[in-house]
């Protein structure tokens, strides 16, 4: 298969610190910021400057470096070196309640901190090594989900995808936007359109501006468009990432995405999930363990500052919703795509 | 049944103009805009100062005097009157291609021109009086339908609406917001879930301002949300208004409505369509002949002049989609509710 090459670097260790694209500068401005300390890194994954599954566990990941850093400094012997930063870990674990890959990449870190057999200097090299290992690995297994992928796409194939799953979701090539870059790199008519992902609007200014970026034709459409489009036949497929996948399939990912896989299952439209592994968390059974947060109501009521509705209205605003699993025909994977009965599927690839 | 007061008349026709709510501004100003050309009717159809397909045709019915009243200051004889009148009618009934209130309401207009035995002046009195006969009419209509569908409203409903059928897409009152006015005149238990509706946000900017200035319990969501609310029970029925309706049923309806409808039916949650029997277009067999109106690039790329999309992105905006009849539970009309089979209901009512 031909080979993409993406421009998109998200997050990248430098030296003493993280560097990443400030993402809620997008789409006017492609800015990078410089984290420096870990409550920096805190705030930046809470605000989601950093977001998307993959990248805030590297991000995460990140942090416990720059906890290490700091903590390095303030002459504790080993024992406190090793309790304080593991509380940090665990602090940072908390800065995005839903993303389990978040709990996974700083879980590894802490591994990394107890297992270690070396002084305090030595702990903080390995977590930098661990955490530049981590990001080489998110690239090195989205290649190989959008190779996967790339196999299911039907050729001159237009494919939906909803919030952005992309390489500005992950360090670099994406999930759901590796399986359209590896797709795209064999078959140049391939085509997306993009769901407008309110209301943070990550498909509006994530997903088309990468993908404008990296030459793919991109259709930027609204969230209640997706059905418009599949019953005159112009949507072949849907490819959307996950926040977290249950041991049953269920998936849960950003709000929306439960509203286009039952379009799409109306259609006879192609539904899949591309997500690595890690997402995968065999220890909840159902897509009903999975706590969905309650994001901020001005997410709602307000764009770009501006309030767009009553001022007293009430809102609700869950970031993430669920799709069951028999609304999804595949989960691609980084090693293969999984297939209903996905119990059996996930315990056997999980194994 | 107990009588809901609302507080908003949409348009009306005033001495010799017609005043009413711009739209556009809101909901950060509710402001009124006198309409005093026809020319100037024609654009505030055009650019949605006034929106909803029954306000439309009342507009438009407005924009007929208003050309009269100028017509009447040329000096013309009668046959000329006549001629150039019915001209202008036509093309009044251009300004918006969906509605086809507009274009029955011009039609209602066109028939007391041609039918009047008056000379000039006289023509000018009955068109403004059947102005004011079409504006009563409309507000009668949303009453009979208000309490028709109130009917099947269970105590206590959540009803979630898209987009805005409400006193502000109409004289008064509104259609599927005419039935949640008089649900909860007789139980002020129930509760309405508005969605926002991308791209013009007429149910975060019109629905959320004209149900809380009603004193109605209203929560915005973003599009993407309905299927997520109606899986926890949240959302026990759907009514929304509609544009056109064809002779077997098939509803058009703002952008949107028909991934509703899908949600709808895959949760069981009963979904109705509310609209005055005008609405109802039977020389259009299916939705199939519906012209959908695409609309302009900026809608979906800008948000309050700001844009939120990569700059080069493709666009396709349609302004309208279909519901087919078979996810429609009923059409609430002025004469009771139609179920289907829709071609034979929808035959004996219009007969």
């Amino acid at each position: 298969m031909a080979e993409f090459h993406s421009k998109i670097k998200t997050i990248e260790w430098v030296d003493n610190y993280s560097k990443m694209v400030d993402q809620t500068l997008l789409p006017e401005r492609f800015e990078y910021v410089n984290i420096k300390t870990g409550q920096e890194m805190f705030d930046a994954i809470k605000t989601m400057i950093v977001r998307g599954a993959p990248a805030i566990g590297v991000a995460g990941a990140h942090g416990v470096v720059l906890y290490a850093q700091e903590l390095e400094k303030e002459n504790l012997n080993r024992d406190e070196f090793v309790k304080k930063l593991l509380q940090k870990a665990d602090y940072i674990a908390t800065s995005r309640p839903t993303a389990v890959n978040l709990m996974w990449a700083v879980k590894k870190q802490k591994e990394v901190i107890t297992n270690s057999k070396s002084d305090i200097k030595g702990i903080v090299q390995e977590l930098k090594q661990n955490g530049i290992k981590l990001e080489n690995e998110d690239i090195e297994i989205n290649k190989k989900i959008g190779d996967y992928g790339a196999q299911v796409v039907p050729k001159g194939a237009t494919i939906l995808t909803h919030c952005n799953a992309g390489a500005l979701a992950t360090v670099g090539y994406g999930t759901a936007l590796g399986v359209v870059r590896s797709a795209f790199a064999n078959d140049p008519t391939i085509k997306v359109f993009a769901d407008e992902t309110r209301p943070r609007q990550q498909g509006a200014r994530i997903t088309t501006l990468e993908l404008t970026m990296d030459g793919i034709p991109t259709t930027l459409i609204t969230d209640g468009m997706c059905s418009y489009f599949m019953k005159k036949g112009m949507i072949n497929m849907v490819v959307v990432g996950a926040d977290r996948i249950a041991a049953n399939g269920d998936a849960a990912n950003k709000i929306g995405t439960y509203t286009v896989a039952i379009a799409a299952k109306y259609h006879n439209v192609p539904f899949y999930v591309a997500a690595p592994l890690s997402t995968i968390d065999t220890s909840i059974s159902s897509g009903e363990d999975i706590v969905i947060e309650e994001r901020s109501r001005e997410e709602v009521t307000h764009i770009n500052g501006k309030i767009i509705c009553a001022p007293d209205v009430n809102i609700i605003n869950p970031g993430f919703d669920v799709t069951p699993h028999e609304l999804i025909t595949g989960i691609i994977t980084e090693k293969g795509i999984l297939r209903p009965d996905y119990k059996k599927s996930i315990a056997e690839v999980k194994a």
